[in-house]
């Protein structure tokens, strides 16, 4: 197996409880096949990686690749003359008149063909990846018919494989009711949301199963039900729950051993109790959060003293966060939610990883864990939340098995 | 002199008069000289341009280049630090205690040799360019001797000259007051700000004079000083005002027909009729706003009203707005600031142009503006303020006098 060994870095592993950053100066890392052989100060180099040829970094910081472990990425169209409608003074119903709103990306979405979402999908998945991002979530829900629900998902599988990066499917058809079954929620899940969900599992589309908790989308009852059905299919859930109000979706989460609940706004002390006793990782959207100018944010305080794990993800979509820079995240996560620069980009490597079950694999910088590396032009980590609209990336090292 | 034309375009004049953003399908634009020689619908060209060959641009958008006209570009170090300690709960006395706050730029200004200051504001700029920008402005205020601030312009005009951007500097000074200068404003102006105003003239550095008016920074009356010594020299000026309180800068600002008055969340009903009347134009900078998580913002409505132009820049520096993308500006302008997105392209564009004295050269398409376009992978110009953190410039092009 190839062996290659780093050095003339200055490393932020992100391990846990090695704070600050796990930060290590004048560091060295070694990669064999694939994964991370050895991690630390160059001078405790284990002697069967010393006089090999090396990589020199120039001194360069170098950390986890990172993980967007939310995103709508897929979808057809877009939202820009809606936007521009609301500026001038348009009101929500004259922008349904004119076919704004979700419904106008379901039809967008409904009526494109793979080839134009993947095509659509692409240019996104590439602003991303050129900040480092190595693993990207990507839900459906945009097709609320089973059929269009999988094809999201097929070119979203289809994207990771065209650019060589790890996609985490969401099976994400309890998204929002589409117009045909209006007053028909129960229709809904028996029609699409459960049957698709099993036939997307069958054919291995879907690595998780997600939902939006909310008075204007799908109630706790509801919710209960696409949770079980994923229970019995062996698939884990995660719950976009309390962003506009408490409905107690996060403490439903909890029950479920969801792998994370996202947005949190409105989040409950009972929440995060809940949440802390199941280690639900909180996902918290700030790009949503200042498109839809909100003024109640995260319970971060309480979060952190509960020992919630806190991740930060884009939320790319077209509606409410047309964003795809994660480090720009970082910087929101900062700037309005007051999470520290460390807290920022732990969530969107250690933390991000574990909202996708994938602590083992990536997110830190250890033995054993993937060789999927960001390397920036920075001297110190506090500078990726620092800056704004800047994009200090040097290179990816991905080192896969020989 | 070479001829270039440009098809299969649609245009974005950006003409004022002509709403929606000059809007122009099916275009064509004739370049000769480094100038515009035609714009208009392909149907309406004049014969002579007939028949040559054409550069097609497969149906993508063209706008004037941008144009960030407020910028504090050219500064050493950074303050990651100071933002990492802020978010982690040190007060400001800590955080000068630890040698933060402008106090700490000043230092690695004056530290840094003129060859640093270049390559530490080159990423910047070049991540400004990368959005189709094609004109800065780059102000002096982190080196407050005479001969630091003469650096700092020196290093504005290397900037423009190594990539070929037209860069205008602005003699700022009166930024702040050096602490070995502290209680001696007075001397301060005397022998710094105005003659080495006098000095960076006679060198050709000064394109025009700013000042910071403000409760923290500079009165009224040493305001007026700094003014009256640029009248006296012919030097226009311009002036950061009504950034955290209202003390008349604004109004001051147009008694001396000033180019601009910006930041202005405090501007006042009065300072608005002074800047209409003296058509100064309103530059708003909403990533200080961001940063500082203010929550007044400036009266855009009553601007609008009063027929003041606005135009929005970066404002780019360490401390208040490490920011970096004019486009990520346009969308906070947008979000944050309500501006459509058509002032909002506007405003980096025309609106721009007029804050830097260049309304007749650059900012609108039309015959005989300078040959400079931004060609854009979208449908519909509302797109480039709908985005966050994503570049879609296709490429800029700029047609140099033979
Ligand atoms: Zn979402
Ligand atoms: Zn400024």
């Amino acid at each position: 197996m190839t062996k290659r060994l780093l050095l003339d870095l200055t490393l932020a592993t992100m391990e846990p409880g090695r704070a600050p950053y796990g930060l290590v100066e004048d560091a060295a890392v070694a990669l064999e096949g694939g994964r991370v052989a050895w991690a630390g100060p160059r001078a405790g180099l284990p002697g069967e990686w010393r006089g090999m040829a090396a990589e020199g970094l120039d001194g360069r910081l170098v950390t986890p690749a990172l993980v967007d472990c939310h995103t709508h990425l897929v979808f057809g169209g877009n939202r820009a003359r809606e936007f521009e409608m609301r500026l001038e003074g348009a009101s929500y119903e004259e922008i349904a008149r004119a076919g704004g709103g979700i419904v106008s990306t379901v039809s967008a979405t409904r009526a494109a063909s793979e080839e134009a979402l993947f095509q659509g999908a692409l240019p996104r998945l590439d602003a991303l990846l050129a900040e480092g991002v190595a693993s990207v979530e990507i839900k459906s829900g945009y097709g609320l018919t089973v059929e269009d629900e999988l094809k999201m998902l097929r070119v979203a599988r289809r994207l990771g494989a065209a650019r060589g990066v790890r996609v985490r499917t969401s099976w994400l058809a309890a998204h929002a009711l589409p117009p045909e079954y209006k007053g028909r929620a129960r229709d809904y899940l028996d029609e699409v949301v459960l049957p698709g969900m099993e036939r997307g599992a069958a054919e291995g589309l879907i690595d998780a199963v997600d939902a939006f908790c909310e008075g204007i989308a799908f109630s706790v009852e509801e919710t209960r039900r696409v949770f079980e059905r994923a229970r019995s299919l062996g698939l884990p859930v995660k719950l976009h729950a309390e962003q506009l109000s408490d409905l107690g979706g996060a403490a439903l989460a909890a029950e479920f051993g969801a792998l994370s609940a996202d947005h949190l706004e409105y989040l409950s002390p009972a929440g995060i109790e809940a949440m802390a006793g199941a280690g639900t990782v909180a996902v918290l959207l700030p790009g949503a959060f200042y498109t839809l100018r909100e003024r109640q944010a995260p319970p971060v305080a309480a979060l952190r003293e509960a020992g919630v794990p806190i991740a930060l993800a884009t939320d790319c979509n077209p509606g409410t966060s047309p964003l795809t820079s994660l480090l720009l995240t970082m910087n929101m996560g900062a700037t309005l939610f007051r999470l520290t620069p460390e807290e920022a980009l732990a969530g969107v490597t250690r933390e991000a990883a574990r909202a996708l079950g994938l602590q083992g694999e990536i997110g830190t910088i250890a033995p054993g864990r993937r060789a999927e590396l960001a390397v920036w032009n920075v001297e110190h980590p506090a500078e990726l939340a620092y800056r704004i609209g800047f994009n200090p990336l040097h290179r990816l090292i991905k080192d896969e098995a020989a």
